[in-house]
Protein backbone atom coordinates (compact mmCIF):
# COMPACT_ATOMS: atom_id res chain seq x y z
CA UNK A 1 0.00 0.00 0.00
CA UNK A 2 1.39 3.62 -0.45
CA UNK A 3 2.30 5.94 2.16
CA UNK A 4 -0.85 7.94 2.23
CA UNK A 5 1.32 10.70 2.36
CA UNK A 6 -0.22 14.70 0.75
CA UNK A 7 -1.47 14.64 -2.05
CA UNK A 8 -1.07 17.68 -4.61
CA UNK A 9 -4.39 18.01 -6.47
CA UNK A 10 -3.70 20.43 -9.89
CA UNK A 11 -6.08 21.42 -12.28
CA UNK A 12 -5.79 24.50 -14.18
CA UNK A 13 -9.58 25.12 -13.91
CA UNK A 14 -9.27 26.98 -10.96
CA UNK A 15 -13.52 26.68 -10.34
CA UNK A 16 -12.90 23.02 -10.22
CA UNK A 17 -10.57 23.22 -7.45
CA UNK A 18 -12.69 23.37 -4.00
CA UNK A 19 -15.19 20.54 -5.82
CA UNK A 20 -11.92 18.24 -5.77
CA UNK A 21 -10.96 19.70 -2.57
CA UNK A 22 -14.23 18.58 -0.94
CA UNK A 23 -14.90 15.35 -2.66
CA UNK A 24 -11.19 13.87 -1.79
CA UNK A 25 -11.55 15.55 2.02
CA UNK A 26 -14.87 13.51 2.02
CA UNK A 27 -13.29 10.05 0.74
CA UNK A 28 -10.15 10.29 2.59
CA UNK A 29 -10.59 12.59 5.74
CA UNK A 30 -7.11 11.78 7.13
CA UNK A 31 -4.97 12.47 4.31
CA UNK A 32 -3.34 16.62 4.11
CA UNK A 33 -4.75 17.90 0.37
CA UNK A 34 -3.03 20.42 -1.40
CA UNK A 35 -4.36 22.56 -4.46
CA UNK A 36 -2.87 24.22 -7.18
CA UNK A 37 -3.87 25.91 -10.48
CA UNK A 38 -0.30 26.98 -11.90
CA UNK A 39 3.64 26.27 -11.41
CA UNK A 40 3.76 28.66 -8.84
CA UNK A 41 1.02 27.76 -6.26
CA UNK A 42 2.11 23.99 -6.82
CA UNK A 43 5.95 25.07 -6.17
CA UNK A 44 6.04 24.86 -1.85
CA UNK A 45 3.92 21.61 -2.45
CA UNK A 46 6.40 19.92 -4.67
CA UNK A 47 8.90 18.84 -1.66
CA UNK A 48 6.33 17.26 0.02
CA UNK A 49 4.12 15.36 -2.10
CA UNK A 50 3.82 11.56 -2.28
CA UNK A 51 0.18 11.75 -4.73
CA UNK A 52 0.30 14.05 -7.88
CA UNK A 53 -3.23 13.98 -8.98
CA UNK A 54 -4.54 16.26 -12.18
CA UNK A 55 -3.98 17.88 -15.15
CA UNK A 56 -2.56 20.82 -16.94
CA UNK A 57 0.53 20.72 -15.14
CA UNK A 58 3.73 21.27 -16.74
CA UNK A 59 5.55 17.76 -16.51
CA UNK A 60 8.65 19.52 -15.27
CA UNK A 61 7.39 19.66 -12.28
CA UNK A 62 7.62 16.08 -11.96
CA UNK A 63 11.55 16.82 -11.30
CA UNK A 64 10.84 18.41 -8.06
CA UNK A 65 9.08 16.52 -6.63
CA UNK A 66 11.45 13.74 -4.59
CA UNK A 67 8.65 11.98 -2.60
CA UNK A 68 6.11 11.41 -5.42
CA UNK A 69 4.97 7.71 -5.80
CA UNK A 70 1.90 7.99 -7.78
CA UNK A 71 0.84 10.13 -10.58
CA UNK A 72 -2.87 9.67 -11.46
CA UNK A 73 -3.89 11.52 -14.87
CA UNK A 74 -7.06 12.97 -14.79
CA UNK A 75 -7.84 12.48 -18.37
CA UNK A 76 -6.70 10.05 -20.83
CA UNK A 77 -3.57 11.22 -22.26
CA UNK A 78 -0.17 10.66 -20.67
CA UNK A 79 2.22 11.59 -23.79
CA UNK A 80 3.41 14.61 -22.77
CA UNK A 81 4.35 13.34 -18.91
CA UNK A 82 6.05 10.34 -20.45
CA UNK A 83 8.15 12.26 -22.48
CA UNK A 84 9.67 14.11 -19.70
CA UNK A 85 8.78 10.80 -17.22
CA UNK A 86 11.91 11.18 -14.82
CA UNK A 87 11.61 8.39 -12.63
CA UNK A 88 11.57 4.82 -12.82
CA UNK A 89 8.88 2.14 -12.34
CA UNK A 90 9.03 2.94 -8.56
CA UNK A 91 6.62 5.46 -9.35
CA UNK A 92 3.24 4.62 -10.92
CA UNK A 93 1.74 6.32 -13.38
CA UNK A 94 -2.12 6.00 -13.94
CA UNK A 95 -4.67 7.57 -16.08
CA UNK A 96 -8.39 7.83 -15.79
CA UNK A 97 -9.88 4.64 -17.55
CA UNK A 98 -11.29 5.35 -21.00
CA UNK A 99 -14.88 3.85 -19.27
CA UNK A 100 -15.35 7.33 -17.71
CA UNK A 101 -14.65 9.53 -20.76
CA UNK A 102 -16.46 7.39 -23.34
CA UNK A 103 -19.81 8.25 -22.52
CA UNK A 104 -19.44 12.14 -22.08
CA UNK A 105 -17.14 11.66 -25.72
CA UNK A 106 -20.19 9.44 -26.67
CA UNK A 107 -22.40 11.96 -26.36
CA UNK A 108 -20.60 14.75 -27.78
CA UNK A 109 -19.70 12.95 -31.15
CA UNK A 110 -23.70 12.06 -31.26
CA UNK A 111 -24.65 15.43 -30.74
CA UNK A 112 -22.24 16.95 -33.43
CA UNK A 113 -23.22 14.30 -35.87
CA UNK A 114 -27.22 15.15 -35.75
CA UNK A 115 -26.43 19.12 -35.62
CA UNK A 116 -25.23 18.21 -39.02
CA UNK A 117 -27.50 15.37 -39.96
CA UNK A 118 -30.95 17.34 -38.88
CA UNK A 119 -29.11 20.80 -40.24
CA UNK A 120 -30.13 21.89 -36.82
CA UNK A 121 -28.29 25.20 -37.73
CA UNK A 122 -30.80 25.81 -40.27
CA UNK A 123 -33.41 25.57 -37.83
CA UNK A 124 -31.97 28.07 -35.50
CA UNK A 125 -31.34 30.41 -38.40
CA UNK A 126 -35.04 30.41 -39.07
CA UNK A 127 -35.91 30.77 -35.87
CA UNK A 128 -34.13 33.87 -35.16
CA UNK A 129 -36.19 35.24 -38.68
CA UNK A 130 -39.64 34.08 -37.37
CA UNK A 131 -39.40 31.61 -40.27
CA UNK A 132 -41.76 28.59 -40.74
CA UNK A 133 -39.68 26.45 -43.67
CA UNK A 134 -39.89 23.10 -43.79
CA UNK A 135 -36.44 21.34 -44.90
CA UNK A 136 -35.61 18.02 -45.44
CA UNK A 137 -33.21 16.23 -42.76
CA UNK A 138 -30.95 13.15 -42.85
CA UNK A 139 -30.53 10.75 -40.58
CA UNK A 140 -27.51 9.02 -39.17
CA UNK A 141 -28.43 5.50 -40.56
CA UNK A 142 -27.80 6.81 -44.04
CA UNK A 143 -23.98 7.98 -42.50
CA UNK A 144 -20.87 6.22 -42.86
CA UNK A 145 -18.87 7.01 -39.70
CA UNK A 146 -15.44 6.79 -39.73
CA UNK A 147 -13.70 6.30 -36.19
CA UNK A 148 -10.00 7.06 -36.35
CA UNK A 149 -8.41 5.21 -33.28
CA UNK A 150 -10.03 1.90 -31.72
CA UNK A 151 -8.85 2.48 -28.11
CA UNK A 152 -11.37 1.64 -25.38
CA UNK A 153 -12.78 5.19 -26.10
CA UNK A 154 -13.26 4.65 -30.04
CA UNK A 155 -14.61 1.02 -29.71
CA UNK A 156 -17.31 2.92 -27.52
CA UNK A 157 -17.76 5.35 -29.81
CA UNK A 158 -18.52 2.82 -32.45
CA UNK A 159 -21.00 1.03 -30.19
CA UNK A 160 -23.20 4.27 -29.83
CA UNK A 161 -23.01 5.42 -33.48
CA UNK A 162 -23.69 1.97 -34.75
CA UNK A 163 -26.52 1.26 -31.97
CA UNK A 164 -28.26 4.64 -33.98
CA UNK A 165 -28.05 2.38 -37.60
CA UNK A 166 -24.86 4.09 -38.87
CA UNK A 167 -22.47 2.10 -41.06
CA UNK A 168 -18.96 2.28 -39.28
CA UNK A 169 -15.60 2.09 -40.19
CA UNK A 170 -12.73 2.44 -37.78
CA UNK A 171 -8.88 3.16 -38.65
CA UNK A 172 -5.98 1.77 -36.10
CA UNK A 173 -2.30 0.72 -36.33
CA UNK A 174 -3.04 -3.04 -36.03
CA UNK A 175 -5.31 -5.73 -37.28
CA UNK A 176 -7.89 -6.37 -34.61
CA UNK A 177 -11.64 -6.48 -35.64
CA UNK A 178 -13.95 -4.53 -33.09
CA UNK A 179 -17.46 -5.89 -32.39
CA UNK A 180 -19.81 -3.25 -33.77
CA UNK A 181 -17.24 -1.83 -36.44
CA UNK A 182 -18.56 -3.16 -40.04
CA UNK A 183 -15.04 -2.29 -41.61
CA UNK A 184 -11.40 -2.01 -39.82
CA UNK A 185 -8.77 -0.45 -41.80
CA UNK A 186 -5.08 -0.85 -40.67
CA UNK A 187 -1.74 1.52 -40.97
CA UNK A 188 -0.93 4.49 -42.32
CA UNK A 189 -0.87 2.97 -46.02
CA UNK A 190 -5.01 2.25 -45.32
CA UNK A 191 -5.47 5.74 -44.20
CA UNK A 192 -6.59 7.39 -47.66
CA UNK A 193 -9.17 4.78 -48.10
CA UNK A 194 -10.35 4.68 -44.48
CA UNK A 195 -11.13 8.78 -45.60
CA UNK A 196 -12.15 7.91 -48.72
CA UNK A 197 -15.07 6.14 -47.43
CA UNK A 198 -15.98 8.26 -44.46
CA UNK A 199 -18.90 10.67 -44.56
CA UNK A 200 -18.13 12.14 -40.75
CA UNK A 201 -14.32 11.46 -39.34
CA UNK A 202 -14.53 11.05 -36.03
CA UNK A 203 -10.55 11.61 -34.24
CA UNK A 204 -10.00 9.62 -30.93
CA UNK A 205 -6.25 9.44 -31.30
CA UNK A 206 -3.18 9.82 -28.80
CA UNK A 207 -1.01 12.87 -29.78
CA UNK A 208 2.43 10.61 -30.97
CA UNK A 209 5.45 11.25 -33.50
CA UNK A 210 3.27 8.95 -35.98
CA UNK A 211 -0.33 10.83 -35.44
CA UNK A 212 1.35 14.77 -34.88
CA UNK A 213 0.18 16.52 -37.98
CA UNK A 214 -1.31 13.68 -39.80
CA UNK A 215 -4.44 14.64 -40.92
CA UNK A 216 -3.06 17.38 -43.80
CA UNK A 217 -3.14 18.54 -47.44
CA UNK A 218 -2.53 15.50 -49.04
CA UNK A 219 -5.38 13.21 -47.01
CA UNK A 220 -7.99 15.98 -46.93
CA UNK A 221 -7.91 16.20 -50.73
CA UNK A 222 -8.79 12.10 -50.42
CA UNK A 223 -12.16 13.08 -48.30
CA UNK A 224 -15.70 12.96 -49.87
CA UNK A 225 -16.31 16.88 -51.03
CA UNK A 226 -18.49 18.18 -47.55
CA UNK A 227 -16.72 15.28 -44.82
CA UNK A 228 -17.57 16.32 -41.26
CA UNK A 229 -14.64 16.39 -39.48
CA UNK A 230 -15.27 15.72 -35.50
CA UNK A 231 -11.96 15.80 -33.00
CA UNK A 232 -12.19 15.30 -29.71
CA UNK A 233 -8.85 13.17 -28.90
CA UNK A 234 -6.09 15.72 -29.54
CA UNK A 235 -5.70 19.05 -30.98
CA UNK A 236 -2.04 18.37 -32.71
CA UNK A 237 -3.60 15.24 -34.81
CA UNK A 238 -4.76 18.24 -37.33
CA UNK A 239 -2.88 20.57 -39.41
CA UNK A 240 -5.10 23.21 -38.68
CA UNK A 241 -3.97 25.76 -41.26
CA UNK A 242 -4.83 22.60 -43.88
CA UNK A 243 -7.70 22.17 -42.33
CA UNK A 244 -8.97 25.72 -42.95
CA UNK A 245 -7.89 25.65 -46.82
CA UNK A 246 -10.19 22.08 -46.78
CA UNK A 247 -12.93 23.61 -45.13
CA UNK A 248 -12.28 27.04 -48.20
CA UNK A 249 -12.37 24.02 -50.66
CA UNK A 250 -15.61 22.28 -49.50
CA UNK A 251 -13.47 19.15 -49.28
CA UNK A 252 -14.90 19.44 -45.57
CA UNK A 253 -18.23 20.65 -44.79
CA UNK A 254 -17.73 21.20 -41.27
CA UNK A 255 -15.08 20.83 -38.29
CA UNK A 256 -16.60 20.38 -34.59
CA UNK A 257 -13.14 20.56 -32.63
CA UNK A 258 -13.27 20.35 -28.90
CA UNK A 259 -9.67 19.82 -28.83
CA UNK A 260 -6.88 22.30 -30.46
CA UNK A 261 -3.19 22.28 -31.18
CA UNK A 262 -3.13 25.18 -28.82
CA UNK A 263 -5.42 25.55 -25.85
CA UNK A 264 -7.14 27.75 -25.03
CA UNK A 265 -7.68 28.63 -27.98
CA UNK A 266 -6.22 32.00 -29.39
CA UNK A 267 -8.22 35.07 -29.22
CA UNK A 268 -7.00 35.77 -32.94
CA UNK A 269 -7.77 32.32 -34.45
CA UNK A 270 -9.53 32.04 -37.83
CA UNK A 271 -11.54 29.15 -36.27
CA UNK A 272 -13.47 31.51 -34.46
CA UNK A 273 -15.11 33.19 -36.93
CA UNK A 274 -15.26 30.57 -39.23
CA UNK A 275 -19.01 29.16 -40.15
CA UNK A 276 -18.22 25.68 -40.72
CA UNK A 277 -16.05 25.41 -37.50
CA UNK A 278 -17.77 24.57 -34.38
CA UNK A 279 -15.23 25.18 -31.34
CA UNK A 280 -15.88 24.29 -27.71
CA UNK A 281 -13.40 24.27 -24.71
CA UNK A 282 -12.71 21.15 -24.45
CA UNK A 283 -15.49 19.92 -23.03
CA UNK A 284 -15.98 16.22 -23.56
CA UNK A 285 -12.81 15.28 -21.60
CA UNK A 286 -13.10 13.41 -18.41
CA UNK A 287 -12.56 16.89 -16.34
CA UNK A 288 -15.78 17.01 -14.36
CA UNK A 289 -14.67 15.87 -10.62
CA UNK A 290 -17.97 14.14 -9.81
CA UNK A 291 -16.49 11.50 -12.11
CA UNK A 292 -13.12 11.41 -11.87
CA UNK A 293 -12.87 11.39 -7.98
CA UNK A 294 -14.49 8.07 -7.12
CA UNK A 295 -12.19 6.36 -9.21
CA UNK A 296 -9.11 8.16 -7.49
CA UNK A 297 -10.49 6.67 -4.15
CA UNK A 298 -11.06 3.56 -5.45
CA UNK A 299 -7.30 3.85 -7.28
CA UNK B 1 -56.32 -5.64 -55.73
CA UNK B 2 -57.21 -2.48 -56.03
CA UNK B 3 -57.74 -0.83 -59.42
CA UNK B 4 -54.77 1.18 -60.25
CA UNK B 5 -56.87 3.44 -60.91
CA UNK B 6 -55.39 7.78 -61.06
CA UNK B 7 -53.25 8.36 -57.73
CA UNK B 8 -54.24 12.27 -56.11
CA UNK B 9 -50.92 13.16 -54.46
CA UNK B 10 -51.45 16.01 -51.93
CA UNK B 11 -48.64 17.64 -49.75
CA UNK B 12 -48.49 20.82 -48.14
CA UNK B 13 -45.10 21.36 -49.75
CA UNK B 14 -44.87 21.96 -53.00
CA UNK B 15 -40.90 21.08 -52.38
CA UNK B 16 -41.68 17.32 -52.14
CA UNK B 17 -43.80 17.44 -54.88
CA UNK B 18 -41.59 16.59 -57.61
CA UNK B 19 -40.29 13.93 -55.76
CA UNK B 20 -42.97 12.33 -55.10
CA UNK B 21 -43.73 12.55 -58.40
CA UNK B 22 -40.49 11.12 -59.96
CA UNK B 23 -40.26 7.84 -57.21
CA UNK B 24 -43.94 7.39 -57.66
CA UNK B 25 -43.72 7.39 -61.64
CA UNK B 26 -40.41 5.04 -61.51
CA UNK B 27 -42.60 2.13 -59.21
CA UNK B 28 -45.89 2.45 -60.86
CA UNK B 29 -45.55 3.37 -64.37
CA UNK B 30 -48.67 3.04 -65.84
CA UNK B 31 -50.58 4.42 -63.33
CA UNK B 32 -51.62 8.30 -63.67
CA UNK B 33 -50.64 10.17 -60.89
CA UNK B 34 -51.76 13.65 -59.95
CA UNK B 35 -50.78 16.25 -57.60
CA UNK B 36 -51.63 19.02 -55.10
CA UNK B 37 -50.42 20.91 -52.36
CA UNK B 38 -54.09 22.74 -51.57
CA UNK B 39 -58.19 22.11 -52.15
CA UNK B 40 -57.98 23.93 -55.04
CA UNK B 41 -55.29 21.99 -57.05
CA UNK B 42 -57.01 18.88 -56.16
CA UNK B 43 -60.38 20.05 -57.01
CA UNK B 44 -60.02 18.97 -60.85
CA UNK B 45 -58.98 15.42 -59.69
CA UNK B 46 -61.68 14.34 -56.86
CA UNK B 47 -64.13 12.88 -58.79
CA UNK B 48 -61.36 10.73 -60.64
CA UNK B 49 -59.16 9.78 -58.06
CA UNK B 50 -58.89 5.92 -56.22
CA UNK B 51 -55.70 6.56 -54.50
CA UNK B 52 -55.00 9.30 -52.16
CA UNK B 53 -51.76 9.63 -50.97
CA UNK B 54 -50.23 12.35 -49.12
CA UNK B 55 -50.74 14.49 -45.84
CA UNK B 56 -52.10 17.78 -44.83
CA UNK B 57 -55.20 17.28 -46.89
CA UNK B 58 -58.41 18.99 -45.36
CA UNK B 59 -60.66 16.01 -44.50
CA UNK B 60 -63.97 17.47 -46.05
CA UNK B 61 -62.57 16.73 -49.82
CA UNK B 62 -62.73 12.78 -48.83
CA UNK B 63 -66.37 13.52 -49.39
CA UNK B 64 -66.20 14.59 -53.09
CA UNK B 65 -63.97 11.78 -54.07
CA UNK B 66 -66.79 8.87 -55.13
CA UNK B 67 -64.49 5.95 -56.61
CA UNK B 68 -61.92 6.70 -53.64
CA UNK B 69 -61.20 3.16 -52.68
CA UNK B 70 -57.84 3.84 -50.78
CA UNK B 71 -56.29 6.59 -48.68
CA UNK B 72 -52.60 6.33 -47.63
CA UNK B 73 -51.77 8.81 -44.94
CA UNK B 74 -48.09 9.67 -44.89
CA UNK B 75 -47.42 10.42 -40.95
CA UNK B 76 -48.68 8.44 -38.04
CA UNK B 77 -51.55 11.14 -37.25
CA UNK B 78 -54.89 9.71 -38.51
CA UNK B 79 -57.32 11.77 -35.98
CA UNK B 80 -58.91 14.27 -37.83
CA UNK B 81 -59.17 12.39 -40.94
CA UNK B 82 -61.18 9.29 -38.79
CA UNK B 83 -63.25 12.37 -37.42
CA UNK B 84 -64.61 13.04 -40.70
CA UNK B 85 -64.56 9.92 -42.47
CA UNK B 86 -67.39 9.57 -44.50
CA UNK B 87 -67.25 6.45 -45.96
CA UNK B 88 -67.80 2.77 -44.80
CA UNK B 89 -64.87 -0.42 -44.62
CA UNK B 90 -65.06 -0.44 -48.29
CA UNK B 91 -62.10 2.11 -48.40
CA UNK B 92 -59.34 1.41 -47.13
CA UNK B 93 -57.18 3.91 -44.39
CA UNK B 94 -53.71 3.10 -43.63
CA UNK B 95 -50.76 5.22 -42.18
CA UNK B 96 -46.85 5.14 -42.34
CA UNK B 97 -45.88 2.97 -40.00
CA UNK B 98 -44.30 4.13 -36.59
CA UNK B 99 -40.93 2.31 -37.84
CA UNK B 100 -40.29 4.54 -40.74
CA UNK B 101 -40.85 7.21 -38.05
CA UNK B 102 -38.85 6.47 -35.16
CA UNK B 103 -35.34 6.30 -36.22
CA UNK B 104 -35.84 10.03 -37.34
CA UNK B 105 -37.53 10.92 -34.07
CA UNK B 106 -35.07 9.40 -32.32
CA UNK B 107 -32.07 11.53 -33.30
CA UNK B 108 -34.30 14.31 -32.95
CA UNK B 109 -34.83 14.00 -29.34
CA UNK B 110 -30.96 12.82 -28.61
CA UNK B 111 -29.83 15.95 -29.98
CA UNK B 112 -32.74 18.26 -28.36
CA UNK B 113 -31.79 15.86 -24.73
CA UNK B 114 -27.57 16.30 -25.49
CA UNK B 115 -27.90 20.37 -26.58
CA UNK B 116 -29.33 20.87 -23.23
CA UNK B 117 -27.30 18.63 -21.13
CA UNK B 118 -24.04 19.76 -22.85
CA UNK B 119 -24.84 23.10 -22.97
CA UNK B 120 -24.14 23.23 -26.18
CA UNK B 121 -25.71 26.81 -26.69
CA UNK B 122 -23.47 28.24 -24.09
CA UNK B 123 -20.69 26.81 -26.76
CA UNK B 124 -22.23 28.57 -29.21
CA UNK B 125 -22.55 31.78 -27.67
CA UNK B 126 -19.05 31.64 -26.07
CA UNK B 127 -17.67 31.44 -29.87
CA UNK B 128 -19.60 34.13 -30.76
CA UNK B 129 -17.06 36.23 -28.51
CA UNK B 130 -14.36 34.35 -28.80
CA UNK B 131 -14.35 33.62 -25.63
CA UNK B 132 -12.41 29.90 -24.27
CA UNK B 133 -14.18 29.69 -21.19
CA UNK B 134 -14.22 25.76 -19.38
CA UNK B 135 -17.80 24.64 -18.40
CA UNK B 136 -19.22 22.10 -17.23
CA UNK B 137 -21.09 19.58 -18.77
CA UNK B 138 -23.78 17.15 -17.72
CA UNK B 139 -24.55 13.80 -19.65
CA UNK B 140 -27.70 11.38 -20.29
CA UNK B 141 -26.80 9.16 -17.69
CA UNK B 142 -27.48 11.51 -14.88
CA UNK B 143 -31.05 12.22 -16.22
CA UNK B 144 -34.50 10.60 -15.65
CA UNK B 145 -36.43 10.88 -18.83
CA UNK B 146 -39.80 10.52 -19.04
CA UNK B 147 -41.51 9.64 -22.22
CA UNK B 148 -45.55 10.13 -22.96
CA UNK B 149 -47.01 8.05 -25.38
CA UNK B 150 -45.55 4.08 -25.23
CA UNK B 151 -46.59 3.43 -29.02
CA UNK B 152 -44.65 2.06 -31.83
CA UNK B 153 -42.18 5.51 -31.54
CA UNK B 154 -42.53 6.05 -28.01
CA UNK B 155 -41.45 2.65 -27.27
CA UNK B 156 -38.18 2.68 -30.21
CA UNK B 157 -37.60 6.12 -28.84
CA UNK B 158 -36.99 4.73 -24.76
CA UNK B 159 -34.52 2.02 -26.27
CA UNK B 160 -32.28 4.80 -27.33
CA UNK B 161 -32.49 6.78 -24.49
CA UNK B 162 -31.96 3.92 -22.31
CA UNK B 163 -29.05 3.45 -24.48
CA UNK B 164 -27.60 5.73 -23.53
CA UNK B 165 -27.66 5.01 -19.97
CA UNK B 166 -30.93 7.38 -19.07
CA UNK B 167 -32.91 5.92 -16.20
CA UNK B 168 -36.38 6.14 -18.55
CA UNK B 169 -40.20 6.03 -17.06
CA UNK B 170 -42.85 5.92 -19.37
CA UNK B 171 -46.34 7.04 -19.58
CA UNK B 172 -49.65 5.70 -20.83
CA UNK B 173 -53.12 4.87 -20.93
CA UNK B 174 -53.56 1.20 -20.12
CA UNK B 175 -51.20 -1.07 -17.86
CA UNK B 176 -48.57 -3.16 -20.06
CA UNK B 177 -44.74 -3.20 -19.31
CA UNK B 178 -42.50 -1.85 -22.16
CA UNK B 179 -38.77 -3.56 -22.26
CA UNK B 180 -36.15 -0.35 -21.76
CA UNK B 181 -38.65 1.53 -19.37
CA UNK B 182 -37.53 1.67 -15.76
CA UNK B 183 -41.23 2.35 -14.69
CA UNK B 184 -44.17 2.70 -16.54
CA UNK B 185 -47.47 4.90 -15.55
CA UNK B 186 -50.43 4.14 -16.32
CA UNK B 187 -53.52 6.58 -16.97
CA UNK B 188 -54.25 10.40 -15.90
CA UNK B 189 -54.11 9.75 -12.26
CA UNK B 190 -50.47 9.10 -12.70
CA UNK B 191 -49.52 11.89 -14.80
CA UNK B 192 -48.43 14.50 -11.89
CA UNK B 193 -46.03 11.67 -10.45
CA UNK B 194 -44.82 10.67 -13.92
CA UNK B 195 -43.69 14.31 -14.23
CA UNK B 196 -42.51 15.13 -11.24
CA UNK B 197 -40.34 12.10 -11.66
CA UNK B 198 -38.62 13.44 -14.97
CA UNK B 199 -36.08 15.99 -15.60
CA UNK B 200 -37.03 15.39 -19.28
CA UNK B 201 -40.27 15.27 -21.07
CA UNK B 202 -41.24 13.61 -24.38
CA UNK B 203 -44.21 13.97 -25.72
CA UNK B 204 -45.09 11.58 -28.48
CA UNK B 205 -48.75 11.15 -27.81
CA UNK B 206 -51.77 11.50 -30.23
CA UNK B 207 -53.88 14.23 -30.50
CA UNK B 208 -57.65 12.99 -29.19
CA UNK B 209 -60.41 14.38 -26.69
CA UNK B 210 -58.67 12.54 -23.72
CA UNK B 211 -55.02 14.07 -24.81
CA UNK B 212 -56.21 17.65 -26.17
CA UNK B 213 -54.28 20.57 -23.57
CA UNK B 214 -53.30 17.52 -21.14
CA UNK B 215 -50.12 19.80 -20.40
CA UNK B 216 -51.27 22.87 -18.56
CA UNK B 217 -50.62 24.92 -15.53
CA UNK B 218 -51.61 22.52 -12.69
CA UNK B 219 -49.54 19.20 -14.58
CA UNK B 220 -46.55 22.11 -15.58
CA UNK B 221 -46.74 23.44 -10.95
CA UNK B 222 -45.93 19.45 -10.88
CA UNK B 223 -42.70 19.17 -12.97
CA UNK B 224 -39.24 19.41 -11.20
CA UNK B 225 -37.95 22.88 -11.85
CA UNK B 226 -35.69 23.01 -15.04
CA UNK B 227 -37.92 20.93 -16.91
CA UNK B 228 -37.36 20.25 -20.47
CA UNK B 229 -39.84 19.61 -22.41
CA UNK B 230 -39.34 17.88 -25.94
CA UNK B 231 -43.40 17.33 -28.28
CA UNK B 232 -42.13 15.63 -31.50
CA UNK B 233 -46.29 14.21 -30.98
CA UNK B 234 -48.95 16.67 -31.64
CA UNK B 235 -48.95 20.50 -30.70
CA UNK B 236 -52.30 20.70 -29.46
CA UNK B 237 -51.44 18.24 -26.36
CA UNK B 238 -49.46 21.39 -25.09
CA UNK B 239 -51.31 24.28 -23.69
CA UNK B 240 -49.18 26.79 -25.65
CA UNK B 241 -49.96 29.32 -23.02
CA UNK B 242 -49.66 27.95 -20.10
CA UNK B 243 -46.60 26.51 -21.35
CA UNK B 244 -44.91 30.24 -21.63
CA UNK B 245 -46.11 31.27 -18.18
CA UNK B 246 -44.49 27.75 -16.96
CA UNK B 247 -41.73 29.02 -18.90
CA UNK B 248 -41.56 32.20 -17.03
CA UNK B 249 -42.06 30.81 -13.80
CA UNK B 250 -38.66 28.81 -14.19
CA UNK B 251 -41.00 25.36 -14.08
CA UNK B 252 -40.08 24.68 -17.34
CA UNK B 253 -36.22 25.25 -18.29
CA UNK B 254 -36.42 24.73 -21.70
CA UNK B 255 -38.82 23.57 -24.85
CA UNK B 256 -37.96 21.98 -27.75
CA UNK B 257 -40.95 21.88 -30.12
CA UNK B 258 -40.93 20.68 -33.76
CA UNK B 259 -44.86 20.39 -33.62
CA UNK B 260 -47.26 23.25 -32.82
CA UNK B 261 -51.33 23.90 -32.13
CA UNK B 262 -51.04 25.61 -35.00
CA UNK B 263 -49.15 24.76 -38.36
CA UNK B 264 -47.24 26.43 -39.74
CA UNK B 265 -46.30 28.42 -36.20
CA UNK B 266 -48.00 31.84 -36.92
CA UNK B 267 -45.01 34.87 -37.57
CA UNK B 268 -46.41 36.64 -34.27
CA UNK B 269 -46.48 33.84 -31.85
CA UNK B 270 -44.18 34.34 -28.62
CA UNK B 271 -42.67 31.06 -28.93
CA UNK B 272 -40.13 32.16 -31.73
CA UNK B 273 -38.45 34.93 -29.47
CA UNK B 274 -38.40 33.02 -26.33
CA UNK B 275 -34.92 32.27 -25.25
CA UNK B 276 -35.99 29.22 -23.85
CA UNK B 277 -37.93 27.79 -26.86
CA UNK B 278 -36.40 25.62 -29.97
CA UNK B 279 -38.53 25.83 -32.57
CA UNK B 280 -38.36 23.62 -35.76
CA UNK B 281 -40.69 23.45 -38.53
CA UNK B 282 -41.88 20.11 -38.22
CA UNK B 283 -39.22 18.28 -39.62
CA UNK B 284 -38.83 14.89 -37.37
CA UNK B 285 -41.97 13.62 -38.59
CA UNK B 286 -42.25 11.13 -41.62
CA UNK B 287 -42.24 13.61 -44.54
CA UNK B 288 -39.17 12.17 -46.28
CA UNK B 289 -40.41 11.31 -49.50
CA UNK B 290 -36.99 8.85 -50.07
CA UNK B 291 -38.68 7.19 -46.83
CA UNK B 292 -42.34 7.02 -47.20
CA UNK B 293 -42.24 5.78 -50.94
CA UNK B 294 -41.46 2.54 -50.41
CA UNK B 295 -43.36 1.77 -48.38
CA UNK B 296 -46.62 3.10 -49.82
CA UNK B 297 -45.43 1.22 -52.94
CA UNK B 298 -45.42 -1.98 -50.77
CA UNK B 299 -48.84 -1.71 -49.40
Amino acid sequence: MLQEGPILVYSVYASDIPRFEQLLARGLPDVPIHCATSPEEAAPHLADACILYGWGFPPEILKRMPRLRWVQKMGAGVDEIIKYWPFGPEVALTRTAGELIAPRMAEYVLAAIIEQTLHLGTARAQQQKRKWSYFEVGSIRDLTVGIAGLGEIGSALAEKVHGLGARVLGWRRSRRDCPCVDKVFVGKADLPRFVSNSDVLILVLPLTKETKSLFTDDLFARCRRGTHIVNVGRGGVIDEPALLRAIDAQLIGHATLDVFATEPLPPDHPFWENPHVTVTPHICGPLVPEDVVPHFLAN
